[in-house]
């Protein structure tokens, strides 16, 4: 699951003691943990090593160069979805052939920097997206290999606004249009729709979601290479769940036993995206206790990071346990459900700092007793969670500290009030009129 | 309501071409009205002036250092939640002595600056607060004016994350509570707690939970004062609506006109904390319109502009219009409501490009025909907007421009790809362990 574990009564991230992390970096700070990136990495890789995968690491997850390298250096190619994620892919050292660009909304600035570094994909999501990388290949004497987004409507049973596979989406096209896509614009000189993209939302806590979409991209693929289409890439997308609570997500093993099977000897190229599974384990977000309050009935745990620094739970109603560093004798635990019982507990709100009531962090929680200036762990952090933090309340964010068996290094400096308004006082200050 | 408005069948802001903006600009872009600002600032000074309030500018809801800059010369103070909200206020040159700094998780370095500064007023929320400012003044040498949040236990009967002045939130005391608060903290040699502080919410249409919640304030400082306690000021906080669209919130002389004659003669220190009042209706988020498709029965507009620039309809199902900067002949239209009628509209959802079926700006309008590179804008964006950008899917915030008459200037460049990254390149890369 992760390397995030009590040793002599205190979190330790691999070797090191959190709280000495938490000394030198200050607090709040994401804490990661290599190993955890690199066993979980591993695990796709093996699993899936009968399909010989690309497995392109879903940036947006946990964007950080230095995270992004470490993956680079295992053999992962790169899923962006931006031109600011793309810039940070080759930053870290990422292949170009191995890059994937996805995403609804590309612009045709972001879509010329992929064509100038030579990426691998586009996954296209409309007609206009594919008129448009047409365009632009021709303008710049380029050619493209595209993938077509097909939506499998597939049900992902997860958050709504983490859906994305079903009818009535904004992501790709209905699988029985697809055809016609192709029909229309699969013959043009540059840009060659060489494959299928199928994503169907995250996160996806079982398997059969996948098979059922695999199921229905193979058959397309079959239909098209009848017509005489080349396909020789599927992309299977990413949303394999994480283990916020037990190991509620299936194993890397137990995805690859449903889906192998139905992939192996297709002549295709199979790519996954997975940036949850891989990210979510091996971060935590570490925060201080500032103040302990009572307000009518409830009890109220008062943080130094806030909705600004993690806006999972606030956005998504998102689940993540949390529980000291330092807890008091007996207070222990490896059982990060809501259900696990110690006695002694009391039930709080951990909430941060800035104004607004879904600025919390946990809400009804046992929490053994705390004091000001306690340490608290907020577990499985490490994907989307440093990517969507936020300067509201002009809080600047956080570092971040990767942890590598005994050792650990920032590899990202906690932002300065200069840093809020430098873009302010650098502004040009001119205007028309 | 704003100085946003067609002519000639273009959206101009104040005198100028909002098309002229964008091109200047580029997309997405904020773009604000001084005379907006300015116009709801002086309604609320005008409204309220029998009471010669201290109007303090909630800096939260649209904290660029030139707008504060522009409050602070027409008199303004500042209402601040974080130390980095108090470097924007001085950077403006806002005078500490009318600078209110409230806030639930106020860390040792943010009261030190705070006294430092020498600021008018804490708003303390809890005992432990009160404590620690007493213990941070003695260590200092500093004294302080403090004013108790007190929760008058109304219904503003607004959005649950922005409630705020219930029992039950982790903001303020109760205010059965607060008798005692006095009595435990309220004669310190160096911290005085001088006042109330009472908030509700935000937005808050109506006047009614103002006027409950002032009673209640107004019979605890009798109390008090019959105490012996001297108590001189009364903040009553923010959370006057804003126009999202029609004119559905009071205007600044409706909520005067009661509570003006609550609070006349009274004796007291009179503080407002306006945000959403001044700065949403003085901005707009411009985007462009980058591809038009159909899925299933839906139809999206997928824009520029995504949830990392404007969260608010994702997080708090919040209504902005959006509508074209230059609409189709016959679609030129003031009214901004869900119910406006305009034969040859048709329902569509207007998105984003950011990888998230909950990335969107507008659900389910009717909009008149679009084509590519359309400009659309999003209406009263100035509060809530920027002010919680974010940079998930690594994309660079964008700029925001300042319309003055017929002038207008970039207040706050657009974020390169440099700058997401730098942080991480500076890092110091050592470590302990």
């Amino acid at each position: 699951m992760d390397h995030f574990h009590y040793r002599n009564g205190e979190l330790h991230a691999e070797s090191v003691r959190v709280a000495d992390i938490a000394t030198a970096a200050g607090t709040p700070c994401y804490v990661y943990s290599a190993a955890t990136f690199g066993d979980h990495y591993d695990r796709l890789a093996a699993a899936f090593a009968p399909l010989e995968p690309l497995i392109c690491y879903s940036v947006k997850s946990c964007p950080n160069v230095h995270i992004c390298r470490l993956l680079a250096q295992r053999g992962g190619g790169f899923d962006v979805v931006s031109g600011g994620e793309l810039h940070r892919a080759l930053a870290a050292g990422g292949d170009p052939a191995r890059i994937v660009f996805a995403g609804v909304g590309k612009t045709d600035d972001e879509i010329l920097s992929g064509l100038d570094a030579g990426i691998g994909w586009f996954n296209v999501e409309s007609e206009q997206e594919l008129e448009n990388l047409q365009r632009l290949c021709e303008s710049r004497g380029r050619s493209a290999r595209a993938a077509l987004r097909v939506n499998p409507d597939v049900d992902p049973r997860t958050h709504l606004y983490t859906t994305t596979g079903t009818k009535e989406t904004k992501f790709g096209v209905d699988i029985e249009r697809a055809r016609r896509v192709f029909d229309a614009y699969g013959r043009h000189r540059l840009v060659r729709p060489c494959g299928l993209h199928l994503h169907i939302g995250s996160p996806v806590n079982s398997v059969e979601p996948y098979v059922g979409a695999i199921r229905k991209g193979l058959a397309l693929i079959d239909e098209l290479r009848g017509a005489g289409f080349e396909i020789d890439t599927l992309d299977i997308g990413g949303g394999f769940g994480a283990h916020y609570r037990h190991t509620e997500a299936p194993l890397a093993a137990e995805y690859a036993e449903a889906i192998v099977p139905l992939l192996r000897g297709r002549g295709l190229r199979v790519i996954l995206e997975p940036g949850r599974s891989i990210a979510a384990n091996a971060g935590i977000l570490v925060t201080r206790v500032l103040y302990l309050k009572s307000s009518g009935e409830r009890t109220f745990v008062i943080c130094d990071a806030g909705m600004n620094d993690l806006i999972r739970p606030a956005l998504y109603e998102a689940y993540h346990f949390v529980w000291p560093v330092r807890p008091p004798p007996g207070f222990v635990t490896d059982d990060r459900g809501e259900q696990m019982v110690i006695d002694g507990t009391q039930v709080v709100d951990v909430v941060g700092p800035v104004c607004e009531s879904g600025d919390f962090l946990a809400l009804n929680r046992p929490m053994p007793p705390l004091r000001r200036g306690d340490l608290l762990a907020v577990f499985a952090a490490g994907a989307y969670g440093m990517s969507m933090a936020s300067n509201y309340n002009s809080r600047p964010r956080p570092p971040e500290v990767l942890v590598g068996g005994a050792r650990f290094r920032t590899i990202r400096r906690r932002e300065t009030y200069a840093d809020l308004v430098a873009p302010e006082m650098s502004a040009d200050g001119q205007g028309g009129g």
